[in-house]
């Protein structure tokens, strides 16, 4: 079977790319003696990505509760990488009793009581912000919930998601430096007043890749680098060509006096994703490659979604109705929700295998 | 069990505001005699919204192969109203050799001439195009691909999605007008030309609700009245409180400093849609609502997502951590397709059924 006998629109794995991408990340981590990778599986969710990514069950980070347990058989050492709420902890205490380690992060201080008390004994890392103002709270206000979780105190979480607006390697190491500083100096403060926090745990693709030293760390989480997207390129997360996914579509309409072709990927095939609008380079949906995912089509893009049509514009007009191309998304977490499976090539058209995918909560 | 037992994020479904709006399109729909409707499935992709939307197995519409199937034992009657290409007609004609009754859509010329021989004898309506510039052809084009498809014709095809900017009922009007005008001129051609085309189809929930007469239409399409969403009320097409889905989430962080929480519902849960930027009113990814579907928070919306997060500003500070509250989407049709059920309940927070739903390809 190749690419040609897909019915579209599908998702389009490349293999030999992510092979690429982990190599990469690998080889950026390993600068850093004594630091574990643990990997994020929210965006490729899927076991076989994770026996590359995280292979021998090594520890994976997971963004919901589906994953968790999708993932927990083979791969016990967890954590759970959103704000933990009561109803949740039951959950997780529940998996933990078959046999998972799934740890949850918090930065509340009713929470933490209440995973102190909670009959599962599940352990939690107090989250901490470095700077996205998302989640967690200032270093030196994790200690009071640190001790209120007690010993069930796994250790300090933190993600520099704010390094998604930087656009040049030093805004990027300046902003790893920050996220490194912030929860180790969390961490500190801790052993200070006597606690031990065994996991010190930090993590974006981008600061991964840029940060200069990783000292006091001693695990960093990223989850795009396995696929890349348009965004993340222009971070300098990975070249352009290292897009790992791309989704299959089909030609189903041409208009050749407004210049545009119709696929039939449009907001849910690609997402409503606009990540690329705040780059230096707008996408648009996503930009349209050529069957072997080269960008032979020059800037045809994905400038409009309707639930099902996607207009390319400037439209590739050689191409006609039922032809195909794959399109390179500006943000693959949120392309590839919508799909069930991945088909997974190696650099050429034949599908050599189907991955399957955990999708909901 | 109650919306209190619930896992978060989830789909909440009030089949008392459902019933409501499907009246409301009853009656519009009524004014014409003569005109049929034939509800887009696209967006609730449910046998049990289609069994009230579409009672004794009314005609539907649907937007992928996978809803054509999946409705295909209960609803025969069915136009898949997304451009056909080759491959997706030999999947069609397959259906239809199992009994099912769906019809296809072309503005190609050369896709014409492939429906004309196809040995599956598939039915075809001409798309038209009346003014949205997404698919079809101007009406005076439509004769020759009609000519093409020869004894397979089953009528002509419009959508007046341009409806979707319109911001007042004269211009809904207008559109509304424009679509009918449009794709009966078409219809006239091609009957001074001897050809008979049984099947005047148009449609957008806007236009369907506005037009002041459907004279030489046949039947509407409409999918988004069913549900409905903080876009469609801006546009009139229904009240604001006659939202019929909602993404119940649970508050997983407070932030008293910024005056903001965060829900676990994020750009997943909600869709990364922003529809309601072009609005009067912009609600970023949503309007954040108490447990009983009421704005008793004010301003409260999502005013950022990240995959699983959800960012709220104003935040309800009163709220705590595994508090619940429903949030009013954007654009329905993005936020349902990423969950996978709809809970189901009657104007309280008893949960009396679980609606499954239909996704992918």
């Amino acid at each position: 079977m190749t690419l040609d006998d897909l019915p579209t629109p599908c998702l389009v794995l490349d293999v030999a790319v992510l092979t690429r991408n982990l190599a990469l990340m690998q080889r950026a981590i390993a600068r850093h003696p004594g630091v574990v990778l643990r990997p994020h599986m929210k965006t490729a969710k899927s076991r076989d990505v994770a026996a590359l990514a995280a292979p021998d069950g090594g520890p994976i980070t997971v963004s919901t509760l589906a994953e968790a347990a999708y993932f927990a058989e083979g791969w016990r050492d967890q954590i759970y990488a959103v704000g933990i709420t009561p109803q949740k902890l039951d959950q997780v205490a529940a998996l933990n009793a078959q046999g998972a380690d799934i740890k949850v992060i918090t930065d509340d201080i009713g929470m933490a009581r209440l995973i102190a008390t909670h009959p599962g004994g599940v352990r939690a890392l107090v989250e901490v912000d470095v700077g996205e103002h998302r989640g967690g709270v200032p270093p030196a206000d994790a200690l009071p919930i640190a001790q209120a979780i007690g010993s069930r105190l796994a250790g300090l979480f933190t993600h520099g998601g704010h390094s998604y607006a930087g656009r040049d390697a030093a805004t990027m190491e300046r902003i790893a430096e920050a996220e490194r500083a912030g929860v180790t100096r969390a961490a500190e403060m801790l052993r200070d007043a006597g606690l031990r926090p065994q996991i010190v745990s930090l993590g974006s693709s981008p600061t991964a890749l840029h940060a200069k030293h990783l000292d006091g760390v001693t695990e960093v989480r990223a989850g795009v680098y396995m696929f890349g997207d348009l965004f993340q390129a222009q971070l300098g997360t990975h070249p352009q060509d290292d897009i790992a996914v791309t989704v299959l579509a089909s030609v189903i309409g041409r208009r050749p006096a407004q210049g545009t072709i119709l696929l039939d990927s449009g907001g849910l095939a690609l997402s409503k994703d606009r990540s690329t609008q705040a780059a230096p380079k707008d996408y648009g949906f996503g930009l349209v490659l050529d069957m072997d995912a080269r960008a032979s089509f020059g800037e045809a893009i994905i400038i409009r979604t309707h639930q099902e049509h996607g207009e390319v514009s400037p439209g590739p007009m050689q191409l006609r109705v039922g032809d195909r191309v794959r399109v390179a998304p500006n943000h693959t977490c949120m392309t590839v929700a919508a799909h069930e499976r991945y088909h997974v090539v190696d650099g050429s058209r034949e599908v050599i295998a189907v991955w399957n995918r955990v999708n909901g909560w």
